[in-house]
């Protein structure tokens, strides 16, 4: 049983903005010469987060309307009258989402459903540089 | 430490149908062997969620109502007008509940509390066949 | 490879009362003598819920808020009808934000954001005493 971590660097547009990175993952789990474990995926920012979608336009619009809906941009946040940084709704929507996925690999594949992919969804309100920590446990 | 992959087989109806799966995983953890650890529960699906709740009649049908307010299925979804396969809120749904759940056991018992069950949540339109992934890793 | 379980203890007040734990686990992670690996905080409680947040006021007050819109405190819930405890809509909200949180760490440490802390949310409507589990699989 092994540690092995990388990481995934992506150039994000902000927004909602959603990148799938399920191959990266796939390919780190690969890499990582484990037979069987769990990978974690983590976003470290309070900005972001991760869930699984089928990865197609129709889902991709449809998520970015509940989150505008659930959590909308255009109204008051107290973050904002503290910090004037204009993503409030940002912290939140990353909050409720979640910063962190865990799933399981078998015979160095990750288990995934056939139309469900990993989506990393950037809330914040500017393109910013992040960088994913993907951690694999196994052996 | 080591890794122990296990699997559980639901009939579902969909539509928020709602399964109490802790028996079924507390059995894994058991027969597993292993005595402290993670288990974590995996749905390779996009249409269905995992989470934790008192699993009683009351708050289920609460949960169904949550879901239903949070993310109408009696709307259009661009999902829908891509595939036409009516089933966009499942998606929506799946993607803000998550699709995986992550719990220390120890003594070979999960550290859930008294009144806490594993539910897993089928937001899919038809009846369906489904296989969870149930991991463990340990020692 | 080991496994290392810890657990932190908190008075809570109740109705989204927050809590920043992110020191009491970077203790339990650096305590635990392992380099690298994940931990898993776990709520045993169908009431409250864990996430990260940039945790300072603004943020705290506006996820209080987003909770109270998204799944409001004075409506009916069948849970209450049924067990007449009145925190029907506790339960819904640890639900829906989730009662684990699994967070890699490297060189002994934590790799959350410079803004991002790991917050634990109590739901429930009165004063508790809570314990939440702390496990580290490393090595």
């Amino acid at each position: 049983m092994t540690v092995k971590t990388g990481a995934i660097s992506l150039s994000t547009s902000g927004n909602s903005d959603t990148h799938d990175i399920t191959r990266e993952v796939a390919r780190l789990v690969a890499k990582s010469g484990l037979e069987a474990g769990m990978v974690t995926v983590f976003c470290p920012s309070s900005t972001s987060g991760l869930t699984t979608i089928e990865f197609e336009p129709g889902a991709l619009a449809d998520l970015k309307r509940m989150f505008e809906e659930l959590v909308p941009a255009d109204r008051e946040y107290k973050h904002n009258a503290t910090w004037d940084d204009g993503n409030g709704h940002s912290h939140m929507r990353a909050s409720l989402l979640g910063p962190s996925l865990t799933i399981p690999f078998v015979g160095k594949t990750l288990t995934l459903g056939t139309w469900q992919q990993i989506v990393y969804v950037d809330f914040d309100i500017r393109p910013r540089e992040r960088e994913l920590v993907v951690q694999m446990l196994g052996e």
